[in-house]
C-alpha cells in the first residue's frame, strides 16, 4: 500500500478543540474540532519524528521547544475510529485515548461527535448489563469467553423470558467490540427506555477464524483459485456456536429457546459469518442482520430454500461510502437482491447509513434500525 | 526521584524465555524467562534509544540491524507488574501487552508466573459472572459504573440470596483492577469449585477521590501541616457507598440486605477508605480485610467503641518486602494491633505474602486468604 503523508497548514484549521469522549480519564488529548479534524500530543523530546496514523493516513506532528509534538488529522467521518502513533517508526498506542481492539490488537480509538449521537448517549435511563460469561467449549477444547447484555427489566422480571441475538464483530476484533466500540448496551438501553424496541439478550462471542494453512497465499503471492473466503471458512465458528454456545445460553440465561425467538447479526466478517450460518441453520434463527458484509441472493435462497419459509426477517445494510465505492457488491447487488427476495414474499430490509464509511458509525446506526425489527410477529 | 539505569549483559541471562500470560492475544513479546527476566522487543528503526520502564528503574535495549529494539529486565518479583516503553523520551504502553489501568492510566502490563499460581488459574471449573453494571448516583449526580461478581450458582439458584462483598482498589486504578489484574473471579470461582469459601457477591467500584484545592501542596512543596491524608478524605466515597452503592446493589441483586451478610476490603488506598468507612460505620460491615493499607489500633477501636463489638472479623496483610522496608507502618505495627485486638476479643487475623511488595500478588494472596473466612459465623 502506498503511503499518504498528511499534512495540515495551521492557518487552516478551526481552533475549537474539545476532548474526545474515549478519552482516559482526565486526558485532554486527543482533541476534536467541528470540522471533525483529530488533534494528537505527546511528549517525546528526543524523537526525530512522531506522525498520528488514522484512516490509513499519516499526519507529521510539530515538537515545540519543550519536546512536545502535536498535529492533526484532515477531516473524519462521525463516529469512532482506530489509530495510532507512530514514533519514529514505532505504532504504539496513544496514551491519552482508551484502548480497543481492532486491526489484531489493541490501539487507541476517537470519537468524533456525531449529529446523532443522541441514540447511543449514557442517559440516565435504566441500564442493562454486560457480563463476561467465562464457559468451556467442547468443540473447542478450551475455556473462551462472551459477553452478554440482559436488559434493564432482566433482574426484576425473575420469571421472565427474553428473545437472543446473536451478535458478531468484524475482522480484527473480538467479543468486545460491540459494547465498547459499538455501545450496543447503550443503543439497547435507549431504544427500551422509549419502547421502540422489545427486550432482548444480546450474546457477542469472538468469531474470528483461521485460514487454513494450504490456503494461505505464500508472502505477495496470489490467492489460491476458488471461491474467496475459502469453502467451509465458517465451519469452526458454525460448529462452536450451533453445539456449544447456544446451548450454554439456554441453559444459563432465561431464554425463549426456539427458532422464533433467536436471530443472528453480525458485521463485515461477522455479516459474512451470519449469512453462511443462517442459510445453512435457518431452522435455528427466525431474524438475521447483515451489517456490511454482503448479502442474500436469489441463488443463495435457492440453494437453501428452506431459509425462505423459516426466515420471519433479513436486515441489509452498508455505509454509503460503501455503496457508492461498489465495496458492498460482492458479486451481486444487495438493493436488487432485497427487491427480489420481498417479490418472493420475504420480510426483506435494506439501510444505507448516509456518510459513513465501512466503520462503527455505520454498525451502530445499523443496530439502531435493526432492533426494532426483532421478534414482533 | 532518580532514575536508575539498569543494563543487563546478555551472558547473564537465561535463555529460556516464554510469552507473558496477559499479552495480546498472538503476540510472541514481553517474554518472561526461569529468572523472572521480563524481555520486551518492538520495530522502531528510527528511534535513538528504547527502554523498558518497569519497577521504577530503566532498562537500555538494543537495536538490530532490522529496526527492532530487544532488552530484559533485572528479575522481578512473582505476580503481575505494570510496565511502559521509553521511545525517544515518550512513555507508551507496549504493544505487546493487554492494558491494565494503574498509576492512572491504561498501561502495559506483564505476569511472572508464580509458583502459587495454580490459585488465580483459569480452570474448567464453573465461573462466576463479572457484569459491568451502570447507575445512576444522587450524590454524585452522575452515571457511574461499578463491576459486579456473583458466584457460579447465582443463576441456578433463582431463589437463593447471597452475602455481599465491597471491594476496592488502590490510587491510580479503577474499578477493573480487581478482575483484570486481580484476578478476583477466577480466586472466587476456584476457591468456591473446591468449597473452600461460600458464595458471595464481590462489588467492585471506584473509590478514586479528589485531594482538596486547599491541601494540595504546591509543587516540589511541603504537604500542609496536620493529619496525612487530610480529615474527610474519604468522605465523599463514604457518602456513595453508604447512600448510593449499597442501597442500588441491594435492590438489584439478591443480596442478604443485613450487616452481618455485608464486608468491606481493599487494597493500598482502598485499605486505608476501608479503615475509615468500617471504623464510621460498623453498623453496616461485619467482616473487614485491609491489604497493604496500614491496620486499626488501639486507639482507633478506643475512638469508635461500636467497631469491636460489631465486627466479626478484621483481617490485616502486608506483602513481606513492605514489612521488612517498614512501609506497612503508618504510625503502629499492623502486628502487635492484632495481637492487642484478639486480646480484646475481636477476631483478628494478620497474613504476610512472602517474597512480595506492594504489588498485586500480595493482593491476589491476601484475598485468597481472606475469602474462606467471610460470612462462616
Amino acid at each position: 500500500m502506498a503511503l499518504a503523508i498528511g499534512a495540515v497548514a495551521h492557518g487552516q484549521v478551526v481552533e475549537d478543540f474539545l476532548p474526545s469522549s474515549a478519552n482516559q480519564p482526565g486526558k485532554e488529548y486527543p482533541k476534536v474540532n467541528s470540522e471533525r479534524r483529530v488533534r494528537v500530543q505527546i511528549s517525546a523530546p528526543d524523537a526525530n519524528y512522531v506522525q498520528l496514523d488514522i484512516g490509513a493516513v499519516k499526519y507529521d506532528l510539530v515538537k515545540d521547544e519543550n519536546g512536545v509534538w502535536t498535529g492533526e488529522s484532515a477531516p473524519q467521518d462521525e463516529g469512532f475510529h482506530y489509530y495510532q502513533l507512530n514514533i519514529d517508526g514505532a505504532s504504539v498506542p496513544d496514551p491519552g485515548s482508551l484502548y480497543f481492539y481492532g486491526a489484531g490488537r489493541w490501539g487507541s480509538g476517537v470519537e468524533i461527535p456525531a449529529h446523532d449521537d443522541e441514540f447511543y448517549a449514557l442517559k440516565n435511563v435504566p441500564h442493562g448489563q454486560v457480563r463476561e460469561h467465562i464457559y468451556f467449549s467442547e468443540i473447542d477444547d478450551a475455556t473462551r469467553r462472551c459477553f452478554v447484555y440482559t436488559p434493564p427489566c432482566y433482574e426484576h422480571n425473575p420469571e421472565k423470558r427474553y428473545p437472543v441475538l446473536y451478535l458478531q464483530h468484524g475482522g480484527g476484533e473480538n467479543e468486545t467490540g460491540w459494547s465498547a466500540q459499538g455501545k450496543a448496551n447503550l443503543i439497547m438501553d435507549n431504544l427500551i427506555a422509549e419502547g421502540k424496541a422489545k427486550p432482548f439478550i444480546i450474546v457477542m462471542d469472538n468469531g474470528t477464524w483461521r485460514m487454513p494453512e494450504r490456503s494461505r497465499p505464500a508472502d505477495g503471492g496470489e490467492r489460491p483459485r476458488g471461491p474467496w473466503p475459502p469453502t467451509g471458512w465458517a465451519d469452526g465458528f458454525m460448529n462452536i456456536l450451533t453445539k456449544d454456545i447456544i446451548p450454554m445460553i439456554d441453559s444459563n440465561y432465561r431464554t425463549i429457546a426456539n427458532q422464533q425467538n433467536r436471530a443472528m447479526a453480525g458485521l463485515s466478517m461477522g455479516a459474512m459469518q451470519t449469512r453462511v450460518i443462517t442459510l445453512a441453520n435457518s431452522d435455528l434463527f427466525s431474524h438475521v442482520g447483515m451489517f456490511s458484509g454482503g448479502s442474500i441472493s436469489i441463488e443463495d435462497i435457492e440453494a437453501n430454500p428452506d431459509f425462505i419459509n423459516n426466515v420471519n426477517l433479513l436486515f441489509i445494510s452498508f455505509g454509503s461510502t460503501e455503496v457508492e465505492s461498489g465495496r458492498y457488491n460482492m458479486g451481486t447487488d444487495p438493493a436488487l437482491n432485497v427487491e427480489e427476495l420481498k417479490k418472493r414474499g420475504l420480510n426483506a430490509h435494506y439501510y444505507v447509513s448516509p456518510d459513513t464509511a465501512h466503520e462503527w458509525q455505520t454498525w451502530r446506526r445499523s443496530l439502531y434500525q435493526f432492533a426494532p425489527l426483532l421478534f414482533q410477529d
